[in-house]
């Protein structure tokens, strides 16, 4: 369902180019930043910046007169589960139309020549962001055609440059790569600052440490159990030897067990490896009984 | 130049799996971490990952088997200003062989049922792997094939798993997206620790983790010679059984072991012990040899 579309699209059917107006009203919910393609030329490349957006929590998609105009097949296909934030994609005549009520904008850009501006991290951009949707401002970063980035004129509608960390080796970001790093520095940030609120939805950092379905940590008291259980049969096995290395040998061994941070689960398999291997055998690998 | 071709591929001139020995030897010129692609399907995909890689200061391309052989027109022509990346990606017939020098290794992966393995965030394991290549540690991210992703024999190949913060509204990352997020966070921590340049080796951080004296990290031959002979032992022994179940009871030993962060010292430990549990013995405990 496209709201606007630009004139130069192949198929006008509605010439509107202002958005909706802003669901603004200071709460936290505000809306999620906007990302403002102007003039993006390949299909493809909106559809995967779509498809960035989607995996990131970003849903706001606005198209500066595209190139091969609107709806656009191949962005259907390269936005795979993003197809949803291109439905809801519109579509203006100029970059003014499409940020107009917006608050706060960014550009997307290599840090510029000529122009003095305010030069944000990825990081930073998001944290900015933030704070400011929180105040119920709208937000906008706007992102270059493919070939040639976004001109001067463009990036002076701007209150400051985003710039990501990039190699001097291949320093030049594709379109989706940089929609893509913006969009998840957006969700990581989310994650970060609540992680006890609604960012408990993602599988964020807020997530990480061991995952132990199933089970939980062992005890001491199994971990001593174990210990005991190995290091009886390797005394039996002759290998704790010679006495006076036992110590050091059955504290490195301890050790190991320890860093492993071992489960529940894993003791008993643990006990059961070792029943298995010191169980009385012949020298074939049968048992002796 | 490949210098390793799998026999996969349409044209072999070599099969030599072996990757070329670490340049250890803790200097701060550890290389970055490898980028391993296991079983990819789409060229483009491999280009994309590739630019990626090279836009973040990753350089170290290893691919396992890639479905439509190797070299690959349509990777060359994605990866763009990255080709140099693929033109010295080395290929493999098995994920063993393309890890086998490395020390450390994440796999790149959802949340995983019925695993227990710790969960870094990318901006977590950015810092680990930081850390560890200060050491000289040789390390490495695998990612899985675009339509299934890594499978939990592979995943129980790795020390962790690497999992990015997504929106539950498309949580799915494609495989050149899943790198991305990988090598930006790589190339964000190196510019952080290092504002005057390359990282030096007394950072605070470098200094954090596991203190290792006298030893090293094993590598993963060496974790692989163990899981050999212990799963031996064990077979002999007739514990892993029935054998519908022994491939979820060698990936809970094989995770057990990597959580441990095993070192060398540490390995031929466990080959003694496995050697001294299960070596011939009357039922008294006494060798029958």
């Amino acid at each position: 369902m496209v709201k606007a579309r630009t004139a130069a699209a192949s198929r006008v059917r509605a010439i509107d180019t202002r958005p909706k107006r802003p669901r603004r009203g200071a709460k936290i919910g505000a809306p999620a930043p906007a990302v403002v393609l102007v003039h993006p030329q390949l299909g493809e490349n909106i559809g995967f910046a779509a498809r960035a957006m989607a995996n990131f929590g970003l849903s706001d998609l606005r198209l500066v007169a595209p190139r091969d105009g609107w709806p656009n097949d191949k962005a259907e296909a390269a936005a795979a589960g993003g197809a949803f934030v291109l439905e809801n994609a519109t579509v203006y005549d100029s970059v003014e139309a499409a940020i107009d009520e917006l608050n706060y904008v960014l550009a997307a850009t290599a840090r510029p020549r000529g122009m003095v501006k305010r030069v944000l991290s990825p990081e930073s951009a998001a944290k900015q962001l933030r704070r400011r949707r929180v105040k119920g401002e709208g937000c906008g970063v706007l992102f270059g055609p493919e070939r040639s980035g976004l001109d001067n004129d463009t990036i002076s509608l701007a209150d400051a440059i985003l710039t990501a960390p990039v190699s001097p080796d291949f320093a030049s970001l594709s379109l989706p790569q940089a929609v893509l790093v913006f969009a998840y520095e957006w969700l990581k940030g989310e994650a970060k600052a609540s992680p006890l609120g609604r960012a408990t939805q993602f599988d964020g950092p807020a997530r990480e440490g061991l995952a132990t379905p199933d089970t939980r940590p062992a005890t001491r008291e199994e971990l001593f159990g174990l210990f005991q259980h190995l290091e009886t049969e390797l005394d039996h096995a002759g290998f704790l030897r010679p006495p006076e290395k036992r110590p050091s040998m059955v504290r490195a061994i301890r050790n190991m067990f320890h860093r492993m941070g071992a489960t529940e689960q894993d003791i008993r398999t643990w006990r059961g490896i070792v029943a298995a291997l010191s169980r009385p055998r012949t020298k074939r690998g049968k048992k002796l009984s």
